[in-house]
């Protein structure tokens, strides 16, 4: 079981990293093998090189804001904010490490805003 | 701090309790004053008692499964899948804990399915 704090850092280099497009440093916290999940889009893209082309191919001007990670032995979880402009949104981001600590799975959640469905306006206040 | 242990069971008594609609083990785990909020809608529903009614009153014959949960401290994160009939959705539940163990704060998104943009079908297979 890799240690808490080992993935710990290593959710927050794949951040930082990401952050300065310096996808040299992502890379040396993604196992070879890594599988990345989109479970909404029901999209998976096996494998670093995919992976890492699919990082550098995405477009827009987009930064990371990282809210919070919680990390247990070889699983972490991150929440992040990501800013385009004046666009926000959120993502959940779900990491397993392998025996070398390096991240070997990421399930990605992009959750969008919604309207509140009515009958529970008495107990819920919008902010 | 609270240990990972205690907040893992507290999260684990929370989503058996939810499942078997039995309030009153729901609410042992919950902070009189826990605030429950979803970023998707920008609700928030503050204290046990509304809470509670929230839960009571949430329409349905949903069932709740818990796919993980990733413990550190006070702070934890749930992934679940919820079945209602032929229906599935998953949600990410980010929870904290007060210094008693009990949860204090509830942050959940509830991520919905969505086609893939157009350009990345040459790395990222569909599943």
């Amino acid at each position: 079981m890799t240690s808490s704090n080992a993935l710990r850092k290593a959710v927050e280099t794949y951040w930082a990293a990401a952050e300065a497009r310096d996808w040299t440093a992502f890379g040396e916290v993604l196992a070879d093998d890594v599988v990345y999940e989109m479970p909404q889009s029901r999209e998976r893209i096996r494998g670093k090189e995919r992976y890492l082309q699919f990082n550098r191919e995405y477009p827009g001007d987009w930064h990371v804001h990282v809210l919070r990670i919680v990390a247990e032995g070889d699983e972490a979880v991150s929440w992040i904010q990501v800013t385009e402009g004046i666009k926000e949104m959120y993502a959940v981001n779900l990491f397993t490490a392998d025996e070398s600590g390096r991240i070997v799975a990421i399930t990605d959640f992009w959750p969008e805003p919604y309207e509140p469905p009515a009958g529970r306006e008495h107990l819920a206040e919008r902010y």
